[in-house]
Protein backbone atom coordinates (compact mmCIF):
# COMPACT_ATOMS: atom_id res chain seq x y z
CA UNK A 1 0.00 0.00 0.00
CA UNK A 2 1.46 3.45 -0.79
CA UNK A 3 2.47 5.84 2.10
CA UNK A 4 0.17 8.48 1.29
CA UNK A 5 -2.56 5.69 1.32
CA UNK A 6 -1.22 4.40 4.68
CA UNK A 7 -1.28 7.84 6.23
CA UNK A 8 -5.09 8.24 5.17
CA UNK A 9 -5.91 5.27 6.98
CA UNK A 10 -4.33 6.19 10.11
CA UNK A 11 -5.99 9.49 10.31
CA UNK A 12 -9.77 8.01 9.02
CA UNK A 13 -9.28 4.76 12.30
CA UNK A 14 -8.37 7.89 14.12
CA UNK A 15 -11.47 9.60 13.65
CA UNK A 16 -14.05 6.55 13.14
CA UNK A 17 -12.99 5.53 16.66
CA UNK A 18 -14.30 8.80 17.94
CA UNK A 19 -17.39 8.93 15.71
CA UNK A 20 -16.58 12.12 13.90
CA UNK A 21 -17.00 10.95 10.52
CA UNK A 22 -20.30 12.86 11.30
CA UNK A 23 -18.63 16.07 11.33
CA UNK A 24 -16.62 15.90 8.15
CA UNK A 25 -18.71 16.77 5.61
CA UNK A 26 -16.00 18.61 3.30
CA UNK A 27 -17.18 21.99 3.64
CA UNK A 28 -16.06 21.74 7.30
CA UNK A 29 -13.03 20.35 6.53
CA UNK A 30 -12.27 23.03 3.96
CA UNK A 31 -12.79 24.89 7.02
CA UNK A 32 -10.60 23.08 9.07
CA UNK A 33 -7.88 23.11 6.69
CA UNK A 34 -8.10 26.97 6.83
CA UNK A 35 -7.82 27.19 10.30
CA UNK A 36 -4.78 24.84 10.85
CA UNK A 37 -2.86 27.27 7.75
CA UNK A 38 -3.46 30.14 9.92
CA UNK A 39 -1.88 28.63 12.26
CA UNK A 40 0.95 27.49 11.12
CA UNK A 41 1.26 31.08 9.27
CA UNK A 42 1.03 32.25 13.22
CA UNK A 43 4.78 30.52 13.79
CA UNK A 44 6.30 33.66 11.28
CA UNK A 45 4.07 36.23 12.56
CA UNK A 46 5.85 39.29 14.14
CA UNK A 47 8.96 37.15 13.70
CA UNK A 48 12.65 37.17 12.25
CA UNK A 49 13.62 33.67 10.38
CA UNK A 50 15.95 32.73 13.20
CA UNK A 51 12.89 33.45 15.73
CA UNK A 52 10.45 30.82 14.26
CA UNK A 53 10.19 27.52 16.33
CA UNK A 54 10.72 24.85 13.96
CA UNK A 55 8.62 22.72 16.64
CA UNK A 56 5.38 25.31 15.67
CA UNK A 57 5.64 24.76 11.88
CA UNK A 58 6.38 20.61 12.26
CA UNK A 59 2.91 20.57 14.60
CA UNK A 60 0.71 23.20 12.35
CA UNK A 61 2.02 21.78 9.04
CA UNK A 62 0.94 18.18 10.05
CA UNK A 63 -2.52 19.42 10.94
CA UNK A 64 -2.76 21.03 7.18
CA UNK A 65 -1.47 18.06 5.65
CA UNK A 66 -4.06 15.92 7.80
CA UNK A 67 -7.14 17.87 7.07
CA UNK A 68 -6.14 17.40 3.63
CA UNK A 69 -5.95 13.93 3.59
CA UNK A 70 -9.05 13.72 5.36
CA UNK A 71 -10.39 16.13 2.50
CA UNK A 72 -9.41 14.03 -0.42
CA UNK A 73 -10.15 10.94 0.82
CA UNK A 74 -13.84 12.16 1.58
CA UNK A 75 -14.18 14.00 -2.18
CA UNK A 76 -11.97 10.49 -3.82
CA UNK A 77 -9.23 12.51 -5.39
CA UNK A 78 -6.23 10.90 -5.63
CA UNK A 79 -3.01 13.28 -4.55
CA UNK A 80 -0.48 12.23 -6.44
CA UNK A 81 -2.80 12.39 -9.42
CA UNK A 82 -4.06 15.76 -8.82
CA UNK A 83 -0.88 17.68 -8.01
CA UNK A 84 1.04 15.56 -10.90
CA UNK A 85 -1.83 17.32 -12.67
CA UNK A 86 -1.66 20.82 -11.07
CA UNK A 87 2.30 20.98 -12.31
CA UNK A 88 1.34 19.85 -15.82
CA UNK A 89 -1.37 22.91 -16.02
CA UNK A 90 0.86 25.02 -14.52
CA UNK A 91 4.25 24.58 -16.65
CA UNK A 92 1.88 25.63 -19.55
CA UNK A 93 0.59 28.92 -17.28
CA UNK A 94 4.00 29.30 -16.59
CA UNK A 95 6.74 28.94 -18.87
CA UNK A 96 10.05 28.92 -18.34
CA UNK A 97 11.30 31.64 -20.56
CA UNK A 98 8.67 34.11 -18.90
CA UNK A 99 7.93 33.32 -16.00
CA UNK A 100 12.19 32.78 -14.89
CA UNK A 101 13.07 34.95 -11.96
CA UNK A 102 9.64 36.37 -11.82
CA UNK A 103 7.10 35.38 -9.13
CA UNK A 104 4.61 37.61 -10.68
CA UNK A 105 1.00 35.39 -11.30
CA UNK A 106 0.40 34.46 -14.47
CA UNK A 107 -2.33 37.45 -15.23
CA UNK A 108 -0.20 40.06 -13.14
CA UNK A 109 1.45 42.51 -15.20
CA UNK B 1 11.91 6.35 -3.71
CA UNK B 2 8.42 7.13 -2.01
CA UNK B 3 5.51 9.07 -3.64
CA UNK B 4 5.87 11.68 -1.75
CA UNK B 5 9.27 12.18 -2.41
CA UNK B 6 8.26 11.77 -5.85
CA UNK B 7 5.82 14.47 -5.96
CA UNK B 8 8.34 16.83 -3.98
CA UNK B 9 10.97 16.14 -6.72
CA UNK B 10 8.26 17.12 -9.32
CA UNK B 11 7.71 19.94 -7.04
CA UNK B 12 11.31 21.65 -6.75
CA UNK B 13 12.37 20.58 -10.30
CA UNK B 14 9.36 22.91 -11.66
CA UNK B 15 10.73 25.49 -9.20
CA UNK B 16 14.31 25.97 -10.40
CA UNK B 17 13.85 25.27 -13.84
CA UNK B 18 12.05 28.89 -13.06
CA UNK B 19 14.26 30.08 -10.93
CA UNK B 20 11.69 30.42 -8.57
CA UNK B 21 13.66 28.92 -4.98
CA UNK B 22 14.76 32.59 -4.39
CA UNK B 23 11.12 33.51 -3.82
CA UNK B 24 10.22 30.37 -1.61
CA UNK B 25 11.35 31.10 2.25
CA UNK B 26 9.44 29.23 4.64
CA UNK B 27 7.36 32.33 5.72
CA UNK B 28 5.97 33.26 2.26
CA UNK B 29 5.48 29.54 1.78
CA UNK B 30 3.50 29.95 4.67
CA UNK B 31 1.57 32.55 3.42
CA UNK B 32 1.25 30.87 -0.17
CA UNK B 33 -0.60 27.98 1.81
CA UNK B 34 -3.02 30.00 3.39
CA UNK B 35 -3.79 31.62 0.34
CA UNK B 36 -4.71 28.33 -1.16
CA UNK B 37 -6.73 27.20 1.59
CA UNK B 38 -8.78 30.08 1.09
CA UNK B 39 -9.28 29.83 -2.75
CA UNK B 40 -10.18 25.76 -1.93
CA UNK B 41 -12.84 27.09 0.73
CA UNK B 42 -14.16 29.65 -1.85
CA UNK B 43 -15.36 25.92 -3.62
CA UNK B 44 -17.90 25.73 -0.50
CA UNK B 45 -19.24 29.93 -0.06
CA UNK B 46 -22.94 30.40 -0.45
CA UNK B 47 -22.74 27.06 -1.73
CA UNK B 48 -25.26 23.98 -0.82
CA UNK B 49 -22.93 20.74 -0.53
CA UNK B 50 -24.81 20.06 -4.60
CA UNK B 51 -23.47 23.08 -6.13
CA UNK B 52 -19.74 22.65 -5.29
CA UNK B 53 -17.75 22.03 -7.85
CA UNK B 54 -15.47 19.00 -7.41
CA UNK B 55 -13.07 20.57 -10.03
CA UNK B 56 -12.94 23.36 -8.45
CA UNK B 57 -11.98 21.36 -5.48
CA UNK B 58 -9.40 19.50 -7.17
CA UNK B 59 -7.41 22.37 -8.24
CA UNK B 60 -7.11 24.30 -5.16
CA UNK B 61 -6.57 21.10 -3.06
CA UNK B 62 -3.69 20.22 -5.37
CA UNK B 63 -2.23 23.84 -4.67
CA UNK B 64 -2.50 23.54 -0.95
CA UNK B 65 -0.62 19.83 -1.48
CA UNK B 66 1.90 21.97 -3.23
CA UNK B 67 3.05 24.29 -0.79
CA UNK B 68 2.60 21.99 2.07
CA UNK B 69 5.09 19.68 0.35
CA UNK B 70 7.30 22.16 -0.47
CA UNK B 71 7.14 23.65 2.89
CA UNK B 72 8.47 20.82 4.24
CA UNK B 73 10.79 20.32 2.19
CA UNK B 74 12.30 23.74 2.81
CA UNK B 75 12.07 23.03 6.38
CA UNK B 76 13.60 19.61 6.27
CA UNK B 77 10.44 17.94 7.78
CA UNK B 78 9.37 14.03 6.96
CA UNK B 79 5.78 14.47 5.87
CA UNK B 80 4.99 10.70 7.05
CA UNK B 81 6.43 11.32 9.93
CA UNK B 82 5.14 14.56 11.57
CA UNK B 83 1.85 13.16 10.29
CA UNK B 84 1.92 10.14 12.11
CA UNK B 85 3.24 11.81 15.24
CA UNK B 86 0.44 14.34 15.40
CA UNK B 87 -1.90 11.60 14.97
CA UNK B 88 -0.04 9.80 18.52
CA UNK B 89 -0.10 13.13 19.94
CA UNK B 90 -3.63 14.02 19.52
CA UNK B 91 -4.59 10.13 20.60
CA UNK B 92 -3.54 11.66 24.07
CA UNK B 93 -5.06 14.77 23.91
CA UNK B 94 -8.28 13.51 22.66
CA UNK B 95 -9.31 9.81 24.38
CA UNK B 96 -11.56 7.72 22.91
CA UNK B 97 -14.10 7.63 25.77
CA UNK B 98 -14.26 11.67 26.43
CA UNK B 99 -14.19 12.38 22.59
CA UNK B 100 -16.50 9.86 21.26
CA UNK B 101 -19.27 11.59 18.93
CA UNK B 102 -18.27 15.07 20.38
CA UNK B 103 -16.31 17.82 18.16
CA UNK B 104 -15.37 19.90 21.28
CA UNK B 105 -11.66 21.27 21.13
CA UNK B 106 -9.92 19.47 23.92
CA UNK B 107 -10.08 22.86 25.90
CA UNK B 108 -13.54 23.71 25.09
CA UNK B 109 -16.15 23.30 28.29
CA UNK C 1 -13.29 63.39 15.67
CA UNK C 2 -15.01 60.28 13.82
CA UNK C 3 -15.42 56.91 15.69
CA UNK C 4 -13.33 55.16 13.53
CA UNK C 5 -10.61 57.93 13.85
CA UNK C 6 -11.27 57.45 17.51
CA UNK C 7 -11.10 53.31 17.83
CA UNK C 8 -7.56 53.94 15.88
CA UNK C 9 -6.56 56.03 18.07
CA UNK C 10 -7.32 53.78 21.35
CA UNK C 11 -5.44 50.79 19.13
CA UNK C 12 -2.25 52.73 18.03
CA UNK C 13 -2.48 54.28 21.81
CA UNK C 14 -2.35 50.65 22.83
CA UNK C 15 0.73 49.65 20.66
CA UNK C 16 2.71 53.11 21.10
CA UNK C 17 2.60 52.25 25.16
CA UNK C 18 4.05 48.95 24.57
CA UNK C 19 6.46 49.83 22.08
CA UNK C 20 4.94 47.46 19.34
CA UNK C 21 4.27 50.01 15.85
CA UNK C 22 7.96 48.03 15.53
CA UNK C 23 6.65 44.90 14.59
CA UNK C 24 3.43 46.31 12.74
CA UNK C 25 4.85 46.57 9.09
CA UNK C 26 2.06 45.89 6.64
CA UNK C 27 2.85 42.40 6.15
CA UNK C 28 2.57 41.19 9.56
CA UNK C 29 -0.60 43.13 10.06
CA UNK C 30 -2.09 41.18 6.88
CA UNK C 31 -0.75 37.98 8.41
CA UNK C 32 -2.78 39.06 11.96
CA UNK C 33 -5.64 39.70 10.20
CA UNK C 34 -5.92 36.45 8.52
CA UNK C 35 -4.91 34.89 11.74
CA UNK C 36 -7.97 36.74 13.31
CA UNK C 37 -9.97 35.74 10.52
CA UNK C 38 -9.55 32.39 11.11
CA UNK C 39 -9.62 32.03 14.60
CA UNK C 40 -13.08 33.92 14.21
CA UNK C 41 -14.45 31.26 11.78
CA UNK C 42 -13.83 28.55 14.34
CA UNK C 43 -16.52 29.83 15.75
CA UNK C 44 -18.39 28.22 13.29
CA UNK C 45 -16.60 25.21 12.50
CA UNK C 46 -18.41 21.62 13.26
CA UNK C 47 -21.19 23.35 14.22
CA UNK C 48 -24.91 23.97 13.66
CA UNK C 49 -25.94 27.50 13.75
CA UNK C 50 -27.07 27.26 17.18
CA UNK C 51 -24.19 26.15 18.88
CA UNK C 52 -22.07 28.83 17.72
CA UNK C 53 -21.09 31.07 20.75
CA UNK C 54 -21.52 34.55 20.30
CA UNK C 55 -19.12 35.40 22.72
CA UNK C 56 -16.65 33.73 20.62
CA UNK C 57 -17.42 35.81 17.51
CA UNK C 58 -17.71 38.95 19.14
CA UNK C 59 -13.70 38.49 20.90
CA UNK C 60 -12.46 37.47 16.91
CA UNK C 61 -14.47 40.02 14.86
CA UNK C 62 -13.11 42.69 17.47
CA UNK C 63 -9.36 41.31 16.47
CA UNK C 64 -9.58 41.40 13.34
CA UNK C 65 -11.37 45.12 12.83
CA UNK C 66 -8.55 45.99 15.41
CA UNK C 67 -5.88 44.85 12.80
CA UNK C 68 -7.92 46.06 9.53
CA UNK C 69 -8.17 49.77 11.17
CA UNK C 70 -4.39 49.13 12.32
CA UNK C 71 -3.26 48.28 8.67
CA UNK C 72 -5.37 51.32 7.06
CA UNK C 73 -3.80 53.47 8.97
CA UNK C 74 -0.21 52.26 8.66
CA UNK C 75 -1.03 52.76 4.90
CA UNK C 76 -2.69 55.76 5.40
CA UNK C 77 -6.13 54.83 3.69
CA UNK C 78 -9.36 56.23 4.95
CA UNK C 79 -11.78 53.27 5.80
CA UNK C 80 -14.87 55.00 4.72
CA UNK C 81 -13.43 56.20 2.02
CA UNK C 82 -12.26 53.05 0.37
CA UNK C 83 -15.37 50.86 1.48
CA UNK C 84 -17.97 53.22 -0.42
CA UNK C 85 -15.74 53.44 -3.76
CA UNK C 86 -16.02 49.55 -3.28
CA UNK C 87 -19.55 49.07 -3.13
CA UNK C 88 -19.55 51.82 -5.72
CA UNK C 89 -16.97 49.41 -8.33
CA UNK C 90 -19.38 46.32 -7.38
CA UNK C 91 -22.22 48.22 -8.23
CA UNK C 92 -20.93 47.78 -11.96
CA UNK C 93 -19.43 44.74 -11.50
CA UNK C 94 -22.72 43.11 -10.27
CA UNK C 95 -25.57 44.69 -12.03
CA UNK C 96 -29.11 44.39 -9.91
CA UNK C 97 -30.50 42.76 -13.53
CA UNK C 98 -27.84 39.84 -13.26
CA UNK C 99 -27.04 39.38 -9.93
CA UNK C 100 -30.19 39.47 -8.31
CA UNK C 101 -30.70 36.24 -6.31
CA UNK C 102 -27.40 34.71 -7.87
CA UNK C 103 -24.39 34.60 -5.49
CA UNK C 104 -22.22 34.00 -8.50
CA UNK C 105 -18.70 35.45 -8.61
CA UNK C 106 -18.87 37.77 -11.86
CA UNK C 107 -16.12 35.44 -13.32
CA UNK C 108 -18.40 31.97 -12.58
CA UNK C 109 -20.60 30.64 -15.07
CA UNK D 1 -26.22 58.70 12.35
CA UNK D 2 -22.40 57.33 12.67
CA UNK D 3 -20.04 56.78 9.93
CA UNK D 4 -20.01 53.13 10.96
CA UNK D 5 -23.64 52.84 10.64
CA UNK D 6 -23.89 54.80 7.28
CA UNK D 7 -21.50 52.11 5.65
CA UNK D 8 -23.13 49.41 6.89
CA UNK D 9 -26.28 50.48 5.70
CA UNK D 10 -24.98 50.96 2.50
CA UNK D 11 -23.92 47.72 2.50
CA UNK D 12 -26.90 46.27 2.99
CA UNK D 13 -28.62 48.40 1.08
CA UNK D 14 -26.45 47.15 -1.90
CA UNK D 15 -26.93 43.48 -0.65
CA UNK D 16 -30.89 43.81 -0.65
CA UNK D 17 -31.05 45.26 -3.95
CA UNK D 18 -29.33 42.15 -5.01
CA UNK D 19 -31.44 39.46 -2.79
CA UNK D 20 -28.12 38.14 -1.22
CA UNK D 21 -29.60 38.43 2.42
CA UNK D 22 -30.10 34.96 2.45
CA UNK D 23 -26.70 34.04 1.26
CA UNK D 24 -26.12 35.90 4.27
CA UNK D 25 -26.00 33.83 7.16
CA UNK D 26 -22.86 33.95 9.65
CA UNK D 27 -21.13 30.88 8.33
CA UNK D 28 -20.66 32.36 5.82
CA UNK D 29 -20.39 35.69 5.74
CA UNK D 30 -17.19 34.31 8.48
CA UNK D 31 -15.68 32.38 5.30
CA UNK D 32 -16.06 35.52 3.22
CA UNK D 33 -14.27 37.19 5.38
CA UNK D 34 -11.58 34.89 5.83
CA UNK D 35 -11.36 34.68 1.91
CA UNK D 36 -11.20 37.93 1.54
CA UNK D 37 -8.15 38.15 4.17
CA UNK D 38 -6.30 35.83 2.21
CA UNK D 39 -6.47 38.06 -1.03
CA UNK D 40 -5.17 40.94 1.15
CA UNK D 41 -2.29 38.81 1.69
CA UNK D 42 -2.01 38.32 -1.31
CA UNK D 43 -0.93 41.92 -1.72
CA UNK D 44 2.11 40.80 -0.33
CA UNK D 45 3.25 37.41 -1.16
CA UNK D 46 6.72 37.20 -2.53
CA UNK D 47 7.29 40.50 -2.33
CA UNK D 48 9.60 43.04 -0.98
CA UNK D 49 7.62 45.84 0.70
CA UNK D 50 8.44 48.52 -2.08
CA UNK D 51 6.74 46.19 -4.48
CA UNK D 52 3.37 45.65 -3.24
CA UNK D 53 0.87 47.64 -4.87
CA UNK D 54 -1.37 50.18 -2.55
CA UNK D 55 -4.05 49.52 -4.89
CA UNK D 56 -4.44 45.78 -3.75
CA UNK D 57 -4.27 46.62 -0.69
CA UNK D 58 -7.22 49.33 -0.50
CA UNK D 59 -9.27 47.19 -2.98
CA UNK D 60 -9.20 44.39 -0.48
CA UNK D 61 -8.92 45.61 2.64
CA UNK D 62 -12.49 47.44 1.67
CA UNK D 63 -14.05 43.74 0.68
CA UNK D 64 -12.37 42.18 4.38
CA UNK D 65 -13.95 45.64 6.17
CA UNK D 66 -17.38 45.19 3.89
CA UNK D 67 -17.78 41.43 5.20
CA UNK D 68 -16.28 42.14 8.75
CA UNK D 69 -19.86 44.93 8.84
CA UNK D 70 -21.85 42.83 7.80
CA UNK D 71 -21.01 39.93 9.83
CA UNK D 72 -21.73 42.41 12.55
CA UNK D 73 -24.75 43.47 11.58
CA UNK D 74 -26.39 39.77 10.88
CA UNK D 75 -24.83 39.26 14.76
CA UNK D 76 -25.91 42.62 16.27
CA UNK D 77 -22.84 43.61 17.15
CA UNK D 78 -22.04 46.78 17.70
CA UNK D 79 -17.99 47.45 16.02
CA UNK D 80 -16.97 50.57 18.42
CA UNK D 81 -18.29 49.05 21.60
CA UNK D 82 -16.72 45.24 21.06
CA UNK D 83 -13.14 46.71 19.79
CA UNK D 84 -13.09 48.95 22.82
CA UNK D 85 -13.64 45.91 25.04
CA UNK D 86 -11.72 44.04 23.62
CA UNK D 87 -9.23 46.81 24.07
CA UNK D 88 -9.67 46.79 27.62
CA UNK D 89 -9.46 42.93 27.71
CA UNK D 90 -5.96 43.32 26.09
CA UNK D 91 -4.52 45.69 28.43
CA UNK D 92 -4.87 42.94 31.16
CA UNK D 93 -3.39 40.34 28.82
CA UNK D 94 -0.35 42.41 27.98
CA UNK D 95 0.56 44.74 31.00
CA UNK D 96 2.52 47.37 29.77
CA UNK D 97 5.62 46.44 32.48
CA UNK D 98 6.14 43.02 30.50
CA UNK D 99 4.87 43.69 27.04
CA UNK D 100 7.04 46.35 26.40
CA UNK D 101 8.85 46.05 23.49
CA UNK D 102 8.10 42.45 23.31
CA UNK D 103 5.50 40.68 20.35
CA UNK D 104 4.99 37.44 22.11
CA UNK D 105 1.91 36.20 22.86
CA UNK D 106 0.25 36.12 26.42
CA UNK D 107 0.36 32.06 26.63
CA UNK D 108 4.10 32.29 24.44
CA UNK D 109 7.62 31.55 26.93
Amino acid sequence: MSEILKLTQKLTSFRDKRDWQQFHNPKDLAIALSIESAELLEAFLWKSPDQVSIEKIREELADVLAYALLLAHECKLDITEIVSAKIEKNGIKYPIATAKGNAKKYNET
